[in-house]
């Protein structure tokens, strides 16, 4: 189970109004490659991968929480304050006509999140390749996003955010050595 | 953001290996009205929801979080030890062929969780009354798959969890009473 | 079986091409609460809902229908006119290269309706909390979209059904309690 | 919009508890061939088709209503009766724990209704042939079905509509001639 | 089992940047009645057509993968110089924040692609009419996207692959009238 | 453009009758890691990945759809004779509900097709790694096929496509390395 606490992993900075920005930057929240998908695939691997690395995918997981809640705050505090037609100009129109404000789990387009997303083997290397590559995506994204705005302090949480990637994409590689030195092992004796 | 403990909420006893409750089991993993909904639901709608009820939602999404991760615990014990021919007598061979014993997102059907099975309006009440239909629908879930097997211990813990459900429709309920005051109030002065 | 009576409901009064306002509106065509999802959410729970509450959903269901065809007909009136310029300058270049000028039963977004916006769990009191539910949150859709358009007979239209969505809402929560006194009864006797 | 007339089209006997039928008969329900989609895919369409058939399809688009009625009364008597272990014993296990008995708009497989099933192109012959071809692909199901089951009655009730689908077929093709020899005519002068 | 040439079935001539156009032609890239739709539509019929169609299908299907190409090349080379602010410029800002400037299997919405648009019924006449209504709506398509545009080059790449839609039709109708003979002849003796 | 040549790339050996086998083996025609999953992603990322491995993008996306047709032989040899009875015990009576014996893209539950299952990025290593785990993911269904049946003609073909998917995680990550000695070179003059 997991304990709620009340702040965030690294503090997010939004100083304006900028619905504009929210509308790509919600492509990390409920996209293909964002955080919600990164943290329930990893989570969801845990029951069948082996001993060894279920830490790694439980921490991770858990951490991807934590980024899903910057992002989620990183987009409240860019809209809570828009206007319909602020959000209507920044091309929130449609979303501003179903959910008002609110958030919602769909990606930049306004395509709901879909499971279909990601995947569980049952085969720790493929679901690790499955891991890796996710880290990858989503690393891309981070840097497709920053490209898309001159705001220093978004862009200093979402280099935050595509630094943990990277970091997450080795550490999921020192799990496939890990596996197949122990696979090796067990063929050997 | 949250801190992983290793307990569970509440515990699960899984005695045998029964694929079969397993593969109805996972609807309250990845189906309509299943943990996962729940807990995403709640804390999505956090962001916009007024300040006296910000706490409700937080703590009722964290703990569906644990109730997750009890399900996910009883379909991993219900299934770790099954062969391919098991998985297959018990309805689970299509699972089998594209996930193994792992576990996955989808209903008891095998149809991917979708963010469409829930919602965020932007309005406090819409919201609440969101909130207590699905803690009503996961309920009757929990009834129907108590109805379909005579496993005590499995039947323990789904009535924990159905139990869990009443107390959350309750408060939610709570919740539009203490909004409509608040809403009525605020015209009076 | 349904007899089509040729006048609608309520008069839909539309008098300028306004294909801005119709790339809105279509979230209550083919949206998450709209009146297609109204319509056959109540439909088809009939079947399983205690005999003292069908009429109720029956009638809702129908008149959810007459309310389905008062949007398509503003819909249709607001852009019958759009050349392929205007459409796209008003965010709808994307569904004329689908569909031209016609009608299509997709949110404002584009995303294609599906019946996991609604659900039949075959336990009336949860049905019914769904059927609330889906009220309050067309409501709120009435309001956002009332919120986008200073056109006063478009909004006199969706003025009416927001209206009906109200009444719709009591009546169901009439239904709850005529269910509850019905269930005290036989555990009394 | 519609009155509600208290009677089926054609009536449908059902003389036995059948789940295993049920389950197949769904299809025609919300399967991708299905009632529904006829009758959505039609009344969509009348807004932008040429006024000499608007008729046509405003008359065979409810009329799929009433088959769609039919439908839903055949699955639930065929199921009303049926114990969860029927329920499960004839593949519907998966559909009970989220539905128990209820009606759901899903094909024989659980696969909820999608609005990608059905098309409409501003096109009127491109969206007849769509209409030839739902009647021609509703015809063929209707064949499978009556293949899988040897209960008389219920295969009176699918030949019944079956032979509408194939009188259908033959209207929407009367419907091409008209609109060809408009469209010639207007060539001509 | 198929050999690449490295050619266009038809030269792609595109002068200029310009990702609007982009925007709207992925529809037939990704979109419901698009290429990726008619190539595997045909090419798995196939295998239960009856055997005097089977190559008809298989040449058409095969000839739709080029289509596919074509329109990738287009929609590659009006998009391949553009800077993120173009992309988004263009409204394809939520396409790049996923995809950088690369293409996917999305319509113009950016909806990804699903087998729900397509269909095969083993049975041949339902089949076939499946595939004119594909063509003709494909044909639709086409010419909206003709529509949209004042480019030549672009045009007339649309203009070959509109025609190619409308020889397919054609070429499918004959199938149906082939295998009509062909079961009145069997019926004959 | 692509030429058809009437072969198969390995013979596909099916004695009998098998709509059980069929039912599983049909993952890897319309599953998340079948074969269309994996010509597809392959084809589309062709046109942003850099010069030096568009030709194995190209080869490898060639070769998939080779295996799709491999697939599609396979199970349509294992069900062209079986009866409705027959599909309906091996747990396709749903399938044949909808489309007889035909063919159709979903997995072994029966869920259509999505390009939500694939990716591109437009970033040349996450894409080459999202290949790289489509691969090991291919493999592992491949492997769980391959234990679901002791068909030594079947287990033959499985086999052979389980080796070629290792092959191409091999040549995929060979790009990565000549990727990143190409970038390693920019960056060094």
């Amino acid at each position: 189970m997991w304990i709620y606490e009340k702040k965030l992993q690294y503090p997010v900075k939004v100083g304006k109004c900028d619905p504009r920005m929210a509308k790509f930057l919600i492509e990390q929240y409920g996209g293909a490659d964002g955080e919600l998908a990164a943290a329930l695939r990893y989570l969801n691997q845990r029951y069948t991968i082996p001993g060894k690395v279920i830490g790694v995918l439980n921490d991770i997981g858990t951490e991807e929480f934590a980024h899903l809640e910057m992002i989620a705050t990183m987009v409240y505090k860019l809209t809570k304050d828009a206007t319909a037609e602020q959000m209507e100009a920044a091309g929130l129109g449609a979303h501003y006509a179903n959910h008002d404000n609110a958030l919602f789990y769909h990606n930049a387009v306004g395509v709901p999140w879909t499971a279909a997303y990601i995947q569980a083997k049952g085969d720790p290397i493929a679901d690790l390749y499955e891991d890796i590559a996710a880290e990858e995506k989503a690393r891309a994204t981070y840097q497709w996003l920053i490209d898309m705005t001159d705001d220093v302090d978004i862009q200093d949480g979402l280099k935050f955010l595509r630094e943990r990637e990277i970091v997450h994409s080795l550490r999921f590689r020192e799990c496939v050595e890990i596996l197949k030195e122990d696979m090796a092992a067990k063929k050997f004796f």
